[in-house]
């Protein structure tokens, strides 16, 4: 039984320990927040977890082996650092750090520990983003042409971030789980309408080897809430709505076809191909619980997990690339890997 | 009664033609095309027109009062000015010229020969664009924020136009008819995955004064349909989505607040409203006809045309934009009006 | 080349006029109206078929080898008996007749005349309806359980007919078409508004043998239109949504399942399976077209048509009971085939 | 502060617990439930609350002010006599009782023992039934018309009740509440498709005076899950989505309109006037935690519930002559009030 301690009660916090607790072979002991009323609250709906103020107690109790932390980003690479040098696992919330600099910080301190650092990248663990990473490895979507994602909604504006980090980091860690390869150059643009507020809107841009394209659309400003993944191939595209209740990824058997020689645009022969479209099965089990479960299997088995570390210093490097793409007016920025 | 020559009978050609016979006070007398098929199905479906296999001697027949141009884009130039030259009327399919230099020629052109030169920008016609003209210019939408459009789906190949200058000239249209000022600059990333073809999918960007944005998702290589315009402003936003059958543009009360002092990001408070949604009746009138009896009510009275050369000169300086953009790798192009 | 009349030119018989036009073998060669604004209309667009205010005429012109009833359906069976004396192979609008006894009539008569009656279930030729067809043919459902269909929307009266007649018609005949075996008994239930004017919204129950049941919702009076069909079979089910514009036919692999011994309640085990969907591709033909050229096969080799007059018989046989029962307040009326 | 003793804790009873925990001025001080590990589950969750496997001795204790009772319909009768005998307000889950012969003396006990008696009618809890009585009580619907119901999904089959008992128990209550007047008569159709199972699909027509027509189709073996309520009055119409996320209820601006003489067919103008539609703004409030608060509150203020016992009798009687007229092949059955 391994005892977990949850750092961060505010707005994610409550959905983790609600998931960790129902983990097998693993118990929330301890909930740290430095607001009483979230501590209040905490000690309410799990009267069995003990509550601290502060985590230094939870740091320099040998019998608390992981961490999980849900608090604002700007407070990741200290608590991070904290508790690895303290010997625990950590299970961090993306993204998982403010720049690349402090993740490439994390990720070595995590290997020189001989830890596990896990990123929480939930969609990584959807039965959805699973089902079409079984897809596309299988080779069922042929060559990948482009990624498109639509994340837009009336949203929450986060005061410690802008919808690049809070929205965007979704898709990031989606397509590097998902895509071949690594973007080489991202263009960005993001805008503020609220004087004094982060850029609350944002188009991002992902060049990849190959002409495969990636463009994300991330919005906390728009009338309705849209979900929605294309993903195009050479023989079959993907439709992924995450709002739809039953039928979230729809196979479509359509695409384009280019009968004879490539080389004269008028000898050329291009039929499109329209055909059966099918919805495989998707459970609807939790993915916060599938992440949770993960974490201490890994814990237990000593095996990297899928959402590393280094996934999580990926992401950064992306959201630091798009970031600084639009501060630059949209121009692109190299990645180096 | 005015008498109307119809040049080009290929895809957009008979719906031109079908149209123009249906207007009140006007009559298609002849129809030209070069292909003498195409020639045989306009004289079976429309006996009463003249065919003609060159427009030589269409311009040279005083009894024609207008021409509707519908024959490939690199053709327009020369036939217009053709056009104009022999005293016609003319109504030309979009993209108004290949190129802005050809265009700016052509409104001087028009101007010289006191001629109507009108721009088939169907959507600009449609209910559902004027009754978003309607909310706008009647403040309903308060400032506004942006203008995002998915146009996409699972189309045609164009031999003589990337995706661009066949989609998104649609949207450049209706942006130029619908936003307040003109865009200052254009971002935009094309990407052709056959080769040998015209980019099938292009994401652009313009940017305005104020903040105001619009961007532009247009794909020839996509598995469903999609006609969504986000339109969002700061009292109101609105849907239109021009699939839907019967609620095409939809009017949601929702935006955000802000309570407060402005200054720091502290003290402010951010807040959502959401409120009703009302989708106001849209007429099933086809745009195409609305268009063809403007322009011969504009040749009849003398007026301007909603979409006169000179909107057509402004959606084409976009294209090239945005073309010039995709080619530099999505570096932004200035534009000067 | 088979000569064709059409008789009734108002708001089916142009759709006719059209689609026959674009048959193989086949011409218009007259239209018939009795009212003179309708056949200025047809000479209009039809400039090559002669046109006729009365049909006798075109019965007494040996050069006709069909004719094309669209006309109202108290008219049906005096013209489709008067064509058939004449020799004359007829192609009528649904429902047949306005009662089973005329159309038991019709049948006879066309039996004795060795003439092709075939009536316009047009439904039965959508490329929807005979992919559904396919499936259930070959086993795919299983046990038939049910067929839903709401068939709404807010349109035309019929001065001529109640909604059960212009509405259930459609989903009798696809009904006839899809199903194993005859209705047993019928109860519908049907209710007028608006005063001296027709039921205008009705529900209508098939009972079949082995609990197979059939019901329809038909209604004028919705404020949204709906054209949906729900399948139900103990290994798959259907859901046939005739507006959705690319996936019309969604085949669900859900169902339930008996396990152990169904002599007890307490032991049997139900158990329910979500599986895959999948919707195959439908084909984009014009249904009519296919009834056209369908009729004008079987005119030339003699065949059966597959809506021919007994299938007719079969439906107004239906709609009679369902009538029947709806004035004897829903008690339920048997049929005897 | 009042203390609430919940009575089952299955299927539903985890709800009511939650729900009644949250409530303002009440607790939940006892869960009672003859299974042993349903019991260990709640006190796992509940720790606070006590647990017994019999109500004995809850009914017994002076503290415990009224009872929540979540058990098979079955039970209804016996345990609602003796917490009212035993001076206990109650709260029942939907359907009252097993019959209207025990509904009546449940309606009588708890007016001679002056307690509040209170069915879970949920929907009438509802945001969105909320509204649409606020729309109707308002005339804003003009005339009602009909009323019509599919509430049908791949579902739970009950064991101890058919699928009226269970689904269209739910459109009873929202009728009860909705709709003026009573049914006179009701006529039903239901099946079973598997041996030895109770119906699982059926079709219920309630007839109301003044041509007012309600029907429901509840359906357990559906491939898809709907949950549309249409509702048509002469001035405007409902599309009442249950499954819609945001957009509930829409009032269309719709209908029919009779000018000149209804005296003659023939001179009566029918048109239909297609206007705005608007989708009302409805909050997500949970409509269980709703019912909660006001049966507390009708326990404090002595006032009658919204869905009181006589509610709760009069769904009992539509349900029982919906299963009248099931058993007797869909003949209908006269209610008296």
């Amino acid at each position: 039984m391994i005892s977990i301690a949850v750092i961060g009660f505010g707005y994610w916090g409550p959905n983790l320990v609600r998931n960790f607790m129902e983990v097998s072979r693993a118990r929330v002991g301890a909930i740290c927040d430095s607001r009483p009323e979230r501590l209040a609250a905490a000690r309410q709906r799990y009267p069995s977890a003990a509550t601290f103020s502060d985590c230094a107690p939870i740091l320099a109790d040998s019998s608390v082996t992981a961490v999980v932390i849900a608090t604002p980003v700007a407070s990741h690479f200290r608590l991070v650092m904290e508790a690895l040098g303290a010997g625990k696992h950590v299970f961090i919330e993306k993204p998982l750090a403010a720049s690349a600099a402090e993740a490439e910080r994390m990720v070595a301190e995590a290997a020189r520990c001989r830890r596990v650092l896990m990123v929480d990248h939930t969609f990584v663990y959807t039965s959805a983003v699973r089902k079409i990473k079984e897809i596309i490895d299988s080779g069922g979507l042929g060559r990948l042409y482009y990624y498109d994602s639509v994340r837009v909604n009336l949203g929450l504006f986060q005061s410690d971030a802008n919808v690049i980090w809070d929205l965007a980091a979704h898709d990031c860690s989606i397509i590097d789980h998902l895509l071949p390869g690594l973007p080489r150059r991202i263009a960005a643009s993001a805008v503020s309408h609220i004087a004094g507020q982060p850029e609350s809107m944002a188009y991002v841009t992902l060049f990849f080897d190959d002409d495969l394209i990636a463009h994300l659309h991330v919005n906390w400003l728009s009338p309705v809430k849209v979900r929605q993944t294309l993903i195009g191939g050479s023989r079959r595209m993907i439709v992924y709505d995450d709002i739809e209740p039953s039928e979230k990824v729809k196979v479509y058997d359509s695409g384009v076809e280019v009968n004879g020689s490539p080389e004269s645009v008028y000898q050329t022969r291009i039929s499109y191909r329209t055909g059966d479209m099918y919805a495989p099965k998707i459970s609807h089990d939790e993915a916060l619980k599938a992440a949770a479960q993960h974490f201490v299997d890994c814990v237990e088995s000593g095996a990297r997990p899928l959402t590393d570390a280094e996934a999580g210093l990926r992401v950064v490097k992306m959201l630091e690339a798009a970031t600084e793409s639009a501060k630059r007016g949209g121009a692109s920025v190299e990645l180096n890997w």
